[in-house]
């Protein structure tokens, strides 16, 4: 509450909302770049891609995954995403199809403008996911950056609220979200996804930075839902939501030192410090 | 997800929300006491009633909190919900001033027609309740009833994601919620209460019921935001949101049976089986 061991700047904070299409690694990574140094463009320190935004969404088979899945740091997407960071002086989180030898992980890889800071493997794994992938083994891990500390969650992971209480807890800031959204069962005509709930309700209860960057389209008859978004620690949204379909880029301006003020939701009280541990651990 | 022990019925559930005042017991019992029997007449065999209905909230001195507060279930508040249910064939959950000995809880009380079943103490408190009331020390109870498993949480609880996971976690079905929801500090113009979005993704998140019975008026100058809510296990709004002001009475058919099917997110999913307990306990 007082005085911080970094000084808080503003940042500017792009998610990256658009189509990756299945196997085709060469047009997406294209893509990325394009998007990214859009991004780069219009000020952002800071870019989100979504999840699985090299090799797309809906693999027919194993093999299918084996061809496009690559090491991070050292696969040739990775090295792209760490080579744009470093000349465009950003910080990129994006989702990953990871192999580490003869496993599959659906990752994220968080590079900055020195290189790779680190990866994280998605926990909870959607629906057929869970026949090609392993779930991920690499715990809730927050980066400490240069530019303060950032936690990683993928899609699904977002449906469980100790992921991003965790996150918390262990210091995260901002926590980016590489997604694929897809339309939940009782998601019948509400307007809003309930995938923007979950995360304005997640920013609140933990005063965090969320900024969820969503794919869109359909692929092999699988639709996403957009909707990408940039959430405040006060819960409402800075950005977006985006639109259902559409290629774009949201910005917002943050600045990490919010936090501590959101958490303090009265006089007497402080959305983290009143837990009671006792009771729930 | 095959045969249930209890056979599960639809029911008819009531949030009732009023303007109790502070300090007039006399007063608060008796419309108390009509909008029970209002909800009977609906047809309803649960009804939920806001927190400190029968003291109001906003108190000035410890003195006055001790003038108003009675024992749970023995006290002339508690007496009078236990008649009511008996005479009604209700399960009732309302927020009542607990005194205990020499120590008061911002308490709930659940009877049903057989008399009372249980009590639950706020596990976190607002701000000035802070100066006048103990902290729940109780836990998180959940009580078997003839309905089905009910859990109990007031107003700030529903803050913390803990209290609606570890409820879920520990079976209950639906959770009745009293609560006197304030305005948060940034809710600035945003239509919706963050209190609202905070439920539906603790519905959904957790495939349960949650029904909040929320108070409304100005007292002492504190403003509170109505919008009572009952949310079925998929997230979305069953009944409600209420009117930000007036009195009103939300009906909804639930049927406890739903929530493994709204756990059930896609054919290999569910929302409570897959939480990675290795990672976060």
């Amino acid at each position: 509450m007082t005085t911080h061991a970094k000084a808080t700047a503003d940042l500017r904070l792009a998610c990256i909302q658009f189509q990756p299409a299945i196997g085709r690694l060469d047009d997406n990574l294209k893509a990325m770049e394009r998007l990214i140094r859009q991004a780069a463009g219009l000020g952002a320190s800071v870019a989100v891609l979504p999840e699985l935004a090299d090799s797309g969404y809906v693999f027919d088979s194993q093999d299918e995954l084996a061809a496009l899945a690559a090491p991070i740091p050292d696969g040739r997407s990775a090295m792209l995403l760490c080579s744009l960071a470093n000349e465009l002086n950003l910080h990129i989180v994006s989702g990953l199809a990871e192999c580490d030898s003869d496993q599959f992980f659906n990752a994220a890889m968080l590079c900055g403008p020195s290189g790779p800071i680190g990866t994280y493997r998605k926990l909870h794994l959607w629906n057929r996911e869970k026949l090609y992938f392993q779930p991920g083994n690499l715990g809730l891990p927050v980066f400490d950056t240069a530019i303060g500390r950032i936690g990683v969650a993928i899609c699904y992971d977002g449906w469980f609220p100790e992921t991003y209480r965790q996150l918390a807890l262990k210091g995260a800031e901002l926590v980016c979200v590489p997604t694929n959204w897809v339309p939940m069962p009782a998601q019948g005509h509400h307007p809003e996804p309930m995938a923007n709930i979950l995360h304005k309700a997640a920013a609140h209860s933990n005063g965090i930075y969320i900024a969820c960057a969503d794919r869109v389209g359909t692929e092999r008859g699988q639709p996403f839902v957009g909707r990408s978004l940039i959430v405040g620690p006060t819960g409402w949204p800075i950005a977006g939501p985006a639109s259902e379909a559409g290629e774009e880029i949201l910005i917002a301006t943050i600045n990490l030192g919010d936090v501590a003020k959101a958490r303090a939701l009265s006089e007497r009280n402080d959305a983290i410090g009143d837990r009671r541990s006792d009771v729930y651990g």
